[in-house]
């Protein structure tokens, strides 16, 4: 597998990680075999890097009405809609790995309207892409169908935190040319 | 001056602050003399609220090759092409306020294209804009235009950052509604 | 407040005003205590200038189902949409002045979609910038949903054609740098 | 040639002609052979009649650096971007008619961009197209271009005034679906 | 009526075609008097304009559920949508010498929307503009609005053929700049 | 792997193969050990199936000035662009098997502009995706531009061939539901 030309296109030092970045990042090696280039991108800062690590790991990881599974195709359906190379290929990875379904993965990649799901999946990613593409069109009508869809208030606010977050992430790494480690590729085909 | 219709369209009751929070809500009262609805809205949870204020303090706040207007004109310049109502109303006022120019805050909120800027306020604007609306479009030429423009490598991820930052942010307020506090419609006018 | 950096970005001069228009500016000089700069921007040529205050206020003053501040709201979800800084400006004024509720203003320049509206006047928004940003695809649906709001005929004749005169406004506007007068920012706030 | 279904979907009386008005449309009766449909439109109202032919006739005929084809090309072009039949059919007309050249009407119509033309006129197409599409992004750079294609800023003033106008026009016409008199379709063909 | 400039703006030598094809060429004078230029413009390579002509010909002139002038409409509608001048030329002049209606042949050019078609016809067309702009969006609900409409999973793929054939004669024709015979500007006007 | 919920959308039955499209088939499942989708949807229609065979293959195995490779790029950044699930699958499973280079395949499923590429082929892959997203927009700039990557006259029309027939089928893909054989997934990773 062809390397990455480098871990982003701006020219930051990396400082030396504090004891809890350090641990964090022994953490993703041993659990990983890898450290995110994300993380990697951050590294020129203690401060940022903490902050984005609390804020992703609260977002995708801690508890939600949200599956860990649902929360990844989230990632996914949203950077597919702004073409983003990193998110897809890492959170790409992620759907194949924890759905156990590598097809699913292609789908929320190329186009998650013509998957196979369920009700509720539909109208979740449904909102997620809207507010990417048309954010100042969302509405109650919105809403409405996420609480039809069987969602409670608290999940309505989980799925727009998740799409919102892609939206970000997805800018950096559009603006710093994020490239995302070659590992990704292979994993979960 | 109306009141808001709600602070969001989501039935989430506030918990208890956790004392770091509740200081820094206290902190904010005596400060702006109110609690900013982007805050009382994640009061539903102590840990988001915290990771919230503390990356967007960072941003918006701590060190930076880019001054705090510079900060708050990408800000408005973002929410203007998402037309983020609470963004604008937020970070508009801020724009007046840190400039003393209330045309500057108006001109950001409506076309950032038709204000007389410096070339590099203008680089750094062009540069965001376009990471928000054509971020898969976004590549080397790009970076070059903001460093042939003074910026250095830190500085481009910032701008980017704070790009991104209210991309995310005019995505969670469309998406759940949130509505700004009304006081800061006639600040700084 | 700065000064706008110029009424136009064309070097037209003015000409001596016939009468009626001289009459005219006096007049705006006294209701208003100031030309507005669209006035001043047509004063290279009597007769395009006087052509263009009988359209201009037979459309906006002249008696219409449509209340004035209708028509000014009207006016500015258009320009929002089109992003012109004059019409923004201007008639974002009027919005505050005739309702007497500045955050009605604000929400008319920032995203009139999430202001809360009667029935009657969201359809008469819709009904204006669907025209505006997708005049291909109107239809009779599109009439129809007017009439189901309470509108006539003649109603949705002068619904059309507010919408459609600041589509041409906003564009003179944008195509020759047109400056408000700074006077606008601060009324009625 | 079948009849169009109206003159307008909406249900407007037209009024008794004031002598100013009947006597300008038994003129166009007598040179066109025809009464063109945007005026029955505004026939029932005198005053709205009135102001519409001085406005148009003023913008189209009277004494510019712009040729009468050259206002009716941008006429065209710009109907093109907005899909508007009733202009698209009546100024398509208008430019086959004072060109001479059938081929040079259906490019106007179909895609200005093919067609071969002089720097300037291709300066003031995109100039005008662009204004349709792209309002916001207007900017001294456009202006320039123009410039350097040798127009006047007189030129470049009436040059916007003509491409804003018939994005009004296009967008009353959409909106009212106005239908062009069928007499148009086999002219100068 | 002017000649156009070229049959395209690529410099590719016709070669001698073989017997079927000098033969198919014969055939095209006789019967419509020229040569179209689509296959002089494949005519520098005999197999490629084999290929082309066996493709063509079987989608539009074959037995299908969907009439020669249905075919001809759609292939005008979804050229409108992509501006072929080309296309239109050439298609527009099939669909008024088919209908007998030069009007309706307008009509496919300028805006389908607002033909008076029947609800089949305008299905039909909605289904074919939606597959050209927004393919990513297709879906089960747009199949069910035409089997509804009274069309045949049979006629469906005669649609959805018809409509991506001319998405690719489009960009081939705009990608090389292909000039129309003039000869159809003037036909069954 | 999940099985695809079905070839197409469309109820079609197969018919009989004529002997030479009974070999087609034959052949393909011995090389590639299974019947493209694609033309199992066509199979209902022994013309129709022979038609897009001879074109597909001419097109994408005959002798060129690009390569197998740079046609399939094409392809999938074409498919990209358009979100064509079928299309990105295969296609972007024969880029990954001709360059060994299972990344160079998702960067051209994800966004090509990230992609490390030689002039030359960024230079081809902008066109392709130009002709796609703005075919009205194609002009002479456009070829001149790939004359000066080094590309002939015939290279620039099997570069706007290719780029046009994968809009075609991207979009026959999306009307009737195309899905592609679950093998290609996990190829050449």
């Amino acid at each position: 597998m062809s390397q990455p030309k480098h871990v982003t296109a701006l020219d930051l030092k990396p400082v030396a990680l504090e004891p809890d970045m350090a641990k964090y990042f022994a953490k993703c090696q041993e659990k990983l075999g890898m450290i995110p280039n994300v993380l990697a991108a951050y590294a020129f800062d203690n401060k940022k890097l903490r902050n984005f690590v609390n804020f992703y790991n609260e977002l995708m990881l801690d508890d939600s009405g949200l599956t860990k599974l649902e929360r990844e195709m989230i990632a996914v359906a949203v950077s597919s809609s702004n073409h983003c190379f990193y998110c897809l290929t890492a959170h790409g990875a992620a759907v194949r790995q924890i759905s156990g379904d590598p097809k699913l993965g292609e789908l929320m990649v190329m186009n998650y309207r013509v998957a196979e799901l369920s009700p509720r999946q539909r109208a979740m990613l449904d909102f997620a892409v809207k507010m990417t593409e048309k954010p100042a069109e969302m509405g109650e009508a919105d809403r409405a169908g996420l609480r039809q869809a069987g969602f409670s208030d608290r999940d309505i606010w989980d799925i727009a935190a998740t799409a919102a977050f892609f939206n970000m992430t997805n800018r950096i790494a559009a603006a710093v040319d994020m490239m995302p480690n070659p590992e990704y590729h292979a994993q979960a085909r």
